[in-house]
């Protein structure tokens, strides 16, 4: 059994839905999942869908070509496919703060996602106990003013390596790099420690205090050039009063940041996220 | 153009999805939307489907007997098909709380759903001024344990003159009679002023006050012969403290109480509800 | 019997809560409700209390005196009593919309509050009806950029002549003068339709859309000059997604507007809120 | 410096708070923390009050004697007095699933709470890792049905030998025994995973799952003789809908009994809670 999953994005036109439900019927496959959305506005179609074929001979590699062609081309669409018996490969950004590391990890030892972590990267050395006992190896990579290009190439050699498929900044306190960014287009996941876009860039908690707001937030988002502006996965918040001080604010937040790192972290290896226009699908 | 809805559920089997898409589209429709659930641990299938028929010699009545036959009949379906251009009729059924009344006639005025609404029926006179500061009729039917066979005839004869499709108890403090939830199976909506299954019957803040809980809710159900027990079709919660009396929780259960049953209302009309096995999918 | 309120706010010195206490004790009072916070950061003392006097000869003007002259100035206190036989009188600013007006109302005419509504002011004719129909008193005071100074004029007329104690702005899309906001200070309660600070300014749901974010709110504030960047009283949010078009979002926005302004009313009505810096400090 | 908690309970009765906080005043202390609730349905007064003593020869022990005599035994209180330079001692009880125990250590790890784990107490072997990773002790008490008695007693003995103040049931999925609910009146925390009092007992999940209820929960309550039935602490509450399966409500489940239990001890511990007639009372 083949289980086979496709995300598509393309102008919105007649019988798309028909045409791609025929194309997997008649090629033997059962659909057993299927989610549209029509964005209106701009005429865009975005279909996420999972089929089962069952026959013997089916021929991944070649129903993935034929698809291209005849369905992918005549659509002009941006499509992917994957087949469910690849586990992707994430790697972990972190720097000192150690609760999105063991929220992610403990789930990772639970097995509750499926996906490999072949490597923590760190610009410190603190949290290297903590992938020691995970058993995960951990990549002390400093990044000073002086070593930012060296810096870069290293990591770079590293998601190569191991062949990387998303990167995870939990909570890393560094800007990645505009390369970095360029080779993982839509597939760096970030925490932001603030419900977005109120509070961009550092100390958002500060802000919120000084704001006086009444709930605060966390983001999870793709991380693109711009800084926290990026498309959203996933948001969440929390009530807070006027008793809060800025280290309570710090605190409830964070358990919103991980949570919502996690569950961003969980859309994106189901793939059930497509970005377009700086915003996210998030398929159900 | 045609705008037409399908609301299908049948046994779970290959297939289904290409067929009624293929069917749909070589009948000259473009498919707008789609969403499909399976219930795995039992092979149930449900799909909500809207397409569009452009041409001008389109039958909607050819089209549809057709569907049967070919269709829904091969795949032993319950389905369900409607016209966009179809306005639906509903009664609502009040005592003297006029919280969620004016909630949803506030909608009403402001045309926020596709509903009619002919009556109003009360086993009170109370809320009669309400009801015509919105022109709407209003019908006292007092109920009383000796008239409550006469009540309930009464109740049916409003119910078929004006054609209702369905029925919302908007905090009606009777129990609707059989004869009348047979009428109307899965088309009576009540709310419930607890987070359902618990506190179930009568005086739920009290019971909630006394357990001593730090949450409450409110739940939306279709109406079944038996108390509180009925597919749930929408529940929300707000927090409380040990500092809420009980009249503090009737008045934040309120709040909880004309929003959930609105939305309820506004998903039933939008046909975005099938009810299987005492439960309700609801379509995104 | 008379139950009396006190609001202080002043430098945190040693020994203020029980100089305080022990004062009303020896003037025959008990107190029966008493909250209190310290903002550490700037050493300010806040302080909410309630208290009985059942003395005959309890003599409320004399002991407010004394207060003032024994308990307020030595510790350079700002601070307010109220009696709890008094109503506040509070005038409702409308535009066109009815949503927020409905709910305010609806709650008036179920005796939420303890509060009067001697009239509603309007740029437009649009909810006299409204209006008509609760038997509250309806101004249509147009506001055009040549007659500002002339509606202003009129406007603060009627609050005078109403002895208006706090203005709602219930989605009055027009900004109020700085001469009524320097009348009203902390006085005037508008309901924003975004999570401040994130979309200030006009069309904040446009803006949401655009951004992609997964979640929206609303935003109850004292009006200052500085544009929806006053004193936060209360926020809600609720969940959206990619599937919710602008006008989805206006909808949903609706159902938050209308809680957290309520919400936010109830509170300034209790007497619950205290001004200071720029923010709110909202007891229990 | 010292920094001194009182919580009391008694009937409520005129004067109390001036007496309580005059009395405090007059030994030298000074307020920095008063929260107070009066129970009027059953004239119950509740305070939570912080007091710092500056003067080096305070003598704490006195001061706690003599308050027991003059205030305490006067109003006949229910009362606790503690220095805040006492760290509590927390055993943890847990079984086989580790995404609370996870949650605690981290934040233990992270200096979140002021808490000492001297022993990680469970019934199987599994979690000793865990436990060896964070050098926490780990005793492995097996429970069957003939070894009950003797559980019982090597349990007993451990929380004796460690002194431990309170205990955690970090998903342990034994009753705990009578004797030692006995020895830790309202000092056991459990987590439920059901928004209580709904789904009482065991797979709440299933039975969730089965009523089709559109919000989960989880509850944390404090342990007495009858399951599922103590003072409820916290609670929270997730969304699902009808494409979640069982399996998704236990993983989404995960994540609200962790916070929800994480946030529970916290207030534990900060001796933010007062148990009363099977409710808690939950101070700010």
């Amino acid at each position: 059994m083949h289980k086979i999953l496709i995300l598509i994005h393309c102008k919105d036109t007649s019988g798309i839905i028909a045409t791609v439900t025929n194309y997997i019927y008649n090629s033997g496959g059962n659909i057993v999942y299927i989610d549209q959305h029509v964005d209106s506005e701009n005429g865009i179609f975005f279909m996420r869908l999972e089929s089962v074929f069952d026959s013997s001979d089916f021929n991944y590699d070649l129903f993935k070509t034929n698809f291209g062609t005849e369905i992918g081309d005549t659509y002009q669409m941006k499509w992917k496919m994957y087949t469910s018996d690849y586990t992707p490969k994430m790697a972990l950004f972190v720097s000192k703060y150690d609760h999105c590391l063991y929220d992610i990890l403990s789930r990772y030892n639970a097995r509750e996602w499926n996906v490999e972590i072949p490597l923590i990267i760190s610009n410190h050395p603190d949290l290297e106990p903590v992938a020691h006992n995970f058993k995960i190896p951990y990549h002390h990579v400093p990044v000073t003013k002086d070593t930012k290009k060296e810096a870069e190439a290293k990591q770079i050699a590293l998601l190569k390596e191991f062949n990387i498929d998303f990167i995870v900044l939990a909570r890393y306190m560094q800007i990645v790099s505009e390369k970095i960014i360029t080779l993982y287009p839509n597939k760096i996941i970030n925490i932001h420690h603030s419900f977005l876009p109120a509070f961009v860039g550092a100390k958002p908690y500060h802000s919120a205090f000084k704001r006086g707001v009444k709930i605060i937030g966390a983001t999870s988002h793709y991380v693109t050039e711009e800084l926290d502006a990026g498309p959203i996965i996933e948001q969440d918040v929390t009530r807070v009063t006027h008793t809060h001080s800025i280290k309570d604010l710090i605190m409830k937040g964070k358990d919103l940041e991980k949570i919502v790192l996690s569950r961003a972290i969980k859309l994106h290896i189901e793939r059930k996220t497509i970005v377009h226009d700086n915003k996210t699908i998030i398929f159900s």
